[in-house]
């Protein structure tokens, strides 16, 4: 999304252009899209100057969990980390909202993975702001003004990042409607599925409107030039991770990770090393 | 190793005896084994009562980096997590020894991956005593005593780690000095691998057989019924692999993970579910 753009999610295909394409097509593209995205990582991490972190949001099974798993499959799991946000714990309420993905941001040379994020923050509460509850705000009213604070303080905390060396990547998987019924009558009639499954789901998918408001509202805000979002398509699992994969590989190449030179000194003890062992 | 053996590791093969297989059978026998390992994996984050503990351990080159990356290729990679423990930081002296790992231990239902660990305080430090004079410990002296108050606190700590849940892995990669050699030079020859060579590898390797002893007085104490060690050979990389992979594949079968039966309340709210998604 461009920077300061409104997007309607209901009018946006929830099927990628290139759904048409044969699985094996897209496993191949897949495999090539992991394999440079492999490569440039362990630049990255020789470099270590630089960070990347990638957020994933979506409505229940819309397929976050399997994106990352194939996106990342080939990638040295030394590399990233997935931090999966549930709801916080009575730890993290403790603190401001934004504490607990500080808590696991990627270190330089690294890349973090965020599965659900601090966008939780301005959507599921805000559909559901009885949660504030819990949470020991200064007394505020809870009105628009509020919501757009938060969003402000978002835009603040990915800028911060990006001007200390971390770039930012945001993923909305977009699913239709019709789709997550789908797949949520799959995980139903799956026993192995079975502790998959949170009655939230179906509260979730009633307020879907409510939700998509509360997204296209922080899209506006939240998509900026440092840290933008990226709206994929999601009816079609293969084409979801290729698309996904190719925009990690894209932005991860525009980062041009170097493998660092050795100073004078590393190469005087390179070459000491090389006649000591020969 | 049994428990309260003694190993001489200079006698023992740093070639396995699989290693007489073609590489495209040992990339089979990987896969099969990756592949039992990410269905155990799933169980067991399902599950969500156990956790497991792999520890690597090795001199320099001995491959501990490819192994964990090969062995956990295909694994969700939100299930397991690898933690890099280098020096520690002056941070990290401010508390025990122990301190930083318990940082980083898995949850339940996860798997926790040490790249170097707490073996580090009894090998390390032993062979390079004057690394304790930064820990700020209290006054003591530096005896045999001493290690051995290190080797009895790591059982301990590993103990308790087994009685709340946690199985406990150790690995220690086998290779020969000679292919250590090897390995070295082929780093130092290769130019992207510049940035990963540290004077220190040549002091640690010319100390050879100190670090051996070192490592052979902990395995005598620390290989428990509950955390044993086992000892690969390493001088043929996919050989290594594929006997870590079936070890961790054995040990998670023995945990028996299984997918948690859905209590009356769930099953009450599953079949409401697909009544209403119907």
């Amino acid at each position: 999304m461009k920077p300061d753009q409104n997007v309607d999610l209901n009018t946006l295909s929830t099927l990628p252009t290139i759904a048409h394409r044969g699985k094996s097509s897209l496993r191949e593209m897949l495999e090539t899209h992991v394999a440079r995205f492999a490569e440039l990582q362990e630049a990255m991490y020789a470099e270590s100057r630089q960070a990347l972190l990638l957020v994933f949001q979506g409505m229940d099974a819309s397929g976050k969990d399997s994106t990352i798993k194939h996106v990342t499959t080939g990638v040295n799991p030394q590399g990233f980390r997935v931090s999966n946000f549930r709801q916080p714990t009575y730890k993290d309420m403790e603190y401001s909202y934004l504490h607990r993905h500080w808590m696991t941001l990627p270190e330089r040379g690294r890349i973090g993975i965020f599965n659900r994020s601090h966008y939780e923050e301005v959507v599921t509460l805000r559909v559901n702001p009885d949660l504030l509850a819990g949470r020991k705000l200064p007394p505020r009213r809870i009105d628009d003004g509020f919501w757009e604070e938060r969003l402000r303080d978002i835009v603040a905390f990915e800028r911060h990042l990006g001007r200390n060396g971390t770039t930012i990547v945001k993923f909305f998987l977009n699913i239709s409607k019709k789709e997550q019924r789908t797949r949520l009558l799959e995980r139903l009639n799956d026993p192995t599925k079975h502790w998959k499954f949170d009655p939230a789901d179906l509260e979730a998918r009633s307020r879907w409107n409510d939700y998509l408001k509360a997204y296209e509202s922080a899209f506006a805000v939240t998509s900026t030039k440092q840290a933008p979002w990226y709206i994929i398509p999601g009816d079609n699992k293969p084409a979801m991770r290729v698309l996904v994969a190719a925009i990690i590989v894209e932005t991860l190449a525009g980062m041009k990770p170097r493998y660092p030179e050795p100073d004078a000194a590393l190469l005087r003890s390179i070459k000491s090393a090389r006649k000591a062992l020969a």
